[in-house]
């Protein structure tokens, strides 16, 4: 289930309410691109802006939806017993695993952040995902933090941030991780524009942002890396420059919601206040880069 | 209501209910030292980890103990929506004013901060205190920014972080603020340790931390400062230097939580998990260096 491309799609919100029709034609696409995992209410998915009712929701459509391909859930909230009723509320809903980022807003310690995994492994049924991401959390685990949690019960996978240094870069900050962590727990990356590189260097999934919305050509390129066509994969990655710089100046939620307002997938605007989103210039930026990239056919 | 020594307490929970028992006695204690104001729900009061039901208690109860005092209530929330619902119960239960600060999990562009002020002071009926804290949102306030907010309708004072670098540096934040911000808007400085040399530089209010617990000896200093007695201010915020120096190093939520739990005022641990409090030696610190500075009496 962790292994592959694992794609995020986003929760289109319509008047500030989930829009679960908009959504599930979100999961077809993925379903279409034959991804090996569908990762509902991830940061693309935003999940830190929906309330319970909202989360439980789309949880349950994406696993009516998603054809049998495996479904991760989100379960982020800022308080432990939120946490909880979130990992429940998403077994039942049937999402095959979770994935927890350490959401903060007093600055985490690293034994809070040790606290939390533990409260919420002590109480699950299905594999869990750490989600190690510093740009929304402000969180930065340590290679300790990391050991003591792959150690959990439950604990399959680790979503990791883009290492930006190139292939050797990724090799070594995954040789350092798998010589602290259990053999059984997969490594994902995360960066759409290095992911190419991190398969390569041995990371087992790409956790895809973008791709949530556009799947076909970030799955071309996993394809490539994961057959060891090294080459190929950089060089797919690399045609496809001018949006990763877009994602590195606007953020990968942003893009998204943006290629998937122009595309009609999504209603616009889609994201929740106070996120408003690409508009003029930007928008119009975002909308010709992927154009001229043939992303939006 | 935005001048003088306004008060944050925490907010006890005690088995992951909000403590309402040992709240109130929270504000008896501010009620006795005659705070200027009480500013329930602030990051002293774990705001962000109360669900709705929970906030608008902690209103009614502030309100109905506060013995005339203003009541100033956080509103903060992720999204716009869940934060105008929010001021409608702070409103529907009595308090004065409320406080907003832009919390984020994917980062917020300064159009984003300026729609949520806009959206928010469109609905309100009582001031709003514009809370500034990047050490919790990750917000930077621009200079523009300030100015278009702070001449919102509503909007009669602005929380601003510590200045550090002494009462000249405050003085000349003071004034480049002033320059950009409506006449009537009062600024009130953060961070306890350097409070003292913010009202010398002209600031109108201390929003207080630590005082939230132990409001005596901060109103103390708050007295001598707003009184012109700057040496008496600056003597007296001196010689608590061992507190700011253990509120810079863990925090002034976990030190206020931890000599609330010393003091008996409320159950341990009182902080919503994951955050886990001060443990072993250092709160045996804490406590100690309390103790050492007549604080605990």
């Amino acid at each position: 289930m962790f292994s592959g491309l694992s794609a995020f799609p986003l929760t289109p919100l319509r008047d500030d309410q989930v829009d679960l029709a908009a959504y599930r034609g979100l999961i077809d696409r993925l379903v279409a691109a034959r991804v090996d995992s569908i990762g509902a209410l991830g940061s693309t998915g935003s999940y830190a802006y929906l309330d319970r009712a909202e989360r439980r929701a789309v949880v349950e459509a994406s696993v009516d939806r998603a054809a049998g391909i495996p479904v991760i859930a989100g379960i982020g909230a800022l308080r432990t017993s939120q946490v909880l009723a979130l990992a429940e509320d998403a077994q039942q809903a049937g999402a095959d695993a979770v994935l927890l980022a350490p959401m903060s807003y007093q600055a985490l310690t690293q034994d809070d952040v040790a606290a939390l995994y533990e409260d919420v492994t002590a109480e699950l049924s299905v594999p869990l995902v750490v989600y190690d991401n510093p740009a929304t959390t402000h969180v930065t685990f340590s290679m300790d933090l990391y050991a003591h949690i792959a150690n959990l019960p439950h604990v399959d996978a680790i979503k990791i941030p883009p290492i930006t240094q190139g292939v050797d870069a990724a090799r070594e900050r995954v040789r350092a991780m798998r010589a602290v962590i259990p053999e059984h727990v997969r490594i994902g990356i995360s960066g759409d524009g290095f992911a190419a590189s991190g398969l390569l260097a041995g990371c087992d999934a790409w956790f895809t942002a973008v791709g949530g919305t556009i799947p076909q050509a970030m799955s071309a390129i996993a394809r490539s890396a994961l057959d060891g066509r090294a080459d190929d994969a950089l060089a797919a990655s690399a045609r496809l420059a001018p949006l990763w710089d877009l994602v590195a100046q606007l953020g990968s939620l942003r893009v998204s919601a943006a290629l998937a307002e122009h595309l009609a997938l999504v209603d616009a605007p889609c994201l929740p206040r106070p996120l408003l989103g690409l508009r003029g210039a930007e928008r119009e930026r975002a909308v010709a880069v992927a154009d001229q990239l043939g992303l939006l056919s």
